[in-house]
């Protein structure tokens, strides 16, 4: 959508707001819809092709506003985590469908995903042990309890640890920064001798540092042989897999017991939008349901209802899921393909820049859309390039330590983003180390 | 704002952002602001009458914009709280100012302020033991700790317990549904009896189901002198403690470590808003505080800025001190302060309909918004009257149980409810009372 366009329909919405505030009182204050409503309501799959606005616009009127919040807000949800899901190819286990065990649900950060799976993950381990052990406290089992994430995982994964009250160890990634198979069970073998029980490892795809990936197809099955909770942490990289071309860095998802990424990361819909599937959603429930009666609903005990609440930790929502169907009926599954390859094609397009310049060395490999570089030389002079970088504000830039060296990342995210807007922040790259080059020898 | 006004300030705001967008190559990538900037161009409190929309959005260009997303995300937080807090005559220790301890945090629920509270209470207590016994392990401490709340407490103190791996208890509540001294003490005196350790515990201010009021005076100083962190949660009432005549309800406020309340509830602030309040704020920082590379920036150690990140359980943050920045400035605090006493006084209004009405009885005492009534008679009775009010869709009605009583809630809460309403629905519940009462005698 254009700027003209944006105008327009913008103006369209304002007056949609208040042509409903104005006309509120004519309008029934619960809604004549049963549970599982919407769905029939709506294609099973996005669209391949974007729809017009209007004809969205038309089933907001038609579809949404009949369920009002409730259901409208829930049933919604579980269908756009369907679509999502379909169009990253996620295995049927964490489709919600109209039968599923599993299904999705929007948090608002990866890091309460992670906290989520988790709690969940600690709940069911406990219970577990109790079974077995009826005479075991909970204190007992969590003090030994452990979780595991590489080496380069996100620190929202430490302190998820540091929350939920148990012990979270670092497994040392391989020189592409990947969690391994051997160190992995290595971690876990140690542990169980010393009495240890391990109950959970996250595995990032996409590190933050330098986007790396963990090596699934070999840490799943260990999971699943150790019967350890699988978590997947694809907060930024996960929007690529709908790309054929990416997909295979989603394999190994089978293994897995919950699966996060963030659409509010790459795939054009605003923040907050962190997108969570699990494959049995007893899972999620059994770590938080509580049903005072003021929560209580007729249709509670049907079966036939999502309760969110029970799956995340705050109470209350937002009708998060309308700006993915918005956004993604606006693009259709090619454009937001097309926005993603755009990306990836800049990426690639200053990863080649800077190979071009022998000062420079590319300190990771280019898979999606960062670009991790350095100058030849000391950690003093890269520090020093990014200091002139960022002092001058034409572009910023994020460091990060890989191993001992300090390394500057280039992440190609703004919506409008050209090559020549690339190939400019190059120059000015270019120019700044000429400068620092020619500080350091004087 | 009338829906007219609304339409043409909400189509200047389409074209502000429209603007925004298609000027941005014009715009600096990195502000030229240093921390702390924007306190000084901002009034110490909140207007008492209301400014003109065309201030506000000046403000918003010549003080927002210049701070860019960061740092006027943050101070604009900080500063819209400090003006909340001395709204509500919250004690000097709960602000932050420009040299406070204390200060104030935007929450997305009362659920995740309850929880941020018990982790930080939880780290407090574990390191007060391990410093004086390096031997206990936090597992040992963990298993030991007790929380408290009264048992008319909102189901997420429960859940809070829950994921924080330590012990809930309910404390006997008095028959105006409050907790007192004798009970609180009487649980604590018999927890530490048997080795337990408590630790924590929540006072409501305004429950769910019958807005009653923790007495605060008395449980406070119990709290101080067992040395136990106090936390006040008052998500629906704490909205009212902005009129001089309901403040008292909050006395006793000074001997809580963290108070809670949600504007998005009663103070016309969208969801999701929920303002918290700490005395210490290294008390939270100290339950969460992470520092990778990826996060670091040049101010971090100056103690001069605030890192929200290490207040909350996201790391992800909205700009919601804007919405509480024009609503305050719309409205000011007398339009506030006019419109909580128009729903308290329509609350009584109701009230009043239900005593000339012998069928009926009131259940609890009404001081705010909420209302809770039945029929005198069995408890089938009322549930039968509910299933014909709900059914006929004109209002909607939240029930609760007080002891063995089922209750009906009507709640004042709709931003444009006037007394013609309440006695509208008033009328329609009477009529259906009749029915249900006559349906009950053939």
């Amino acid at each position: 959508m254009n700027s003209s366009e944006f105008r327009r329909r913008g103006k369209e919405m304002v007056d949609f707001v208040a042509d409903y505030l104005e006309g509120i009182e004519g309008r029934q204050v619960y809604p004549d819809v049963e549970p599982g409503y919407l769905r029939p309501l709506i294609p099973t799959t996005a669209p391949e092709e974007p729809d017009t606005f209007e004809d969205i616009l038309n089933d907001v009127e038609k579809i949404i506003m009949p369920g009002a919040a409730s259901p409208a807000c829930t049933e919604l949800e579980t269908v756009m985590m369907d679509w999502l899901g379909k169009m990253l190819k996620l295995p049927e286990a964490f489709l919600a469908g109209q039968v599923g065990e599993g299904g999705g649900v929007i948090q608002g950060s990866a890091s309460e995903a992670t906290l989520v799976a988790l709690l969940a993950a600690r709940t069911k381990v406990v219970r577990r042990l109790q079974a077995a052990s009826p005479g075991l406290t909970q204190g007992a089992i969590m003090e030994k309890l452990v979780a595991y994430s590489s080496d380069q995982a996100h620190s929202s994964v430490e302190r998820a640890g540091l929350i939920g009250g148990v012990k979270i160890k670092a497994i040392p990634s391989d020189g592409k920064f990947a969690m391994r198979a051997s160190a992995l069970q290595e971690a876990l073998e140690r542990d169980k001798a010393e009495g240890l029980i391990p109950f959970f490892v996250v595995a990032t795809l996409g590190t933050t540092s330098c986007c790396s990936f963990d090596n699934l197809l070999e840490v799943g099955p260990i999971c699943t042989k150790e019967d350890v909770w699988l978590h997947i942490d694809a907060a930024y990289a996960g929007s690529s897999f709908i790309c054929p071309e990416f997909r295979h860095l989603l394999n190994g998802v089978e293994f897995a017991d919950s699966f996060n990424f963030n659409p509010h990361k790459w795939l054009l819909v605003n923040f907050d939008c962190s997108a969570m599937w699990v494959k049995k959603r007893t899972d999620l429930i059994g770590a938080f349901k509580l049903d005072p009666l003021y929560l209580k609903h007729g249709h509670q005990d049907s079966g036939l209802i999502t309760d969110y609440r029970h799956w995340q930790l705050p109470l209350g929502r937002r009708f998060r899921s309308l700006k993915m169907w918005f956004v993604f009926r606006m693009y259709g599954v090619k454009g937001l393909q097309a926005y993603i390859r755009k990306h990836v094609r800049l990426a690639h397009e200053f990863e080649h820049l800077v190979h071009q310049d022998p000062r420079f060395e590319i300190c990771a490999e280019v898979t999606l859309g960062l670009v991790c570089f350095r100058l030849k030389g000391s950690n003093k002079l890269n520090e020093d390039l990014l200091e002139r970088i960022n002092s001058a504000k034409k572009i910023h830039l994020v460091p990060c330590h890989l191993r001992d060296k300090f390394v500057l990342r280039l992440a190609i995210c703004a919506r409008t983003v050209e090559s020549a807007h690339v190939r400019q922040a190059w120059k000015h790259i270019q120019q700044l180390a000429t400068d620092v080059l020619r500080a350091e020898k004087d």
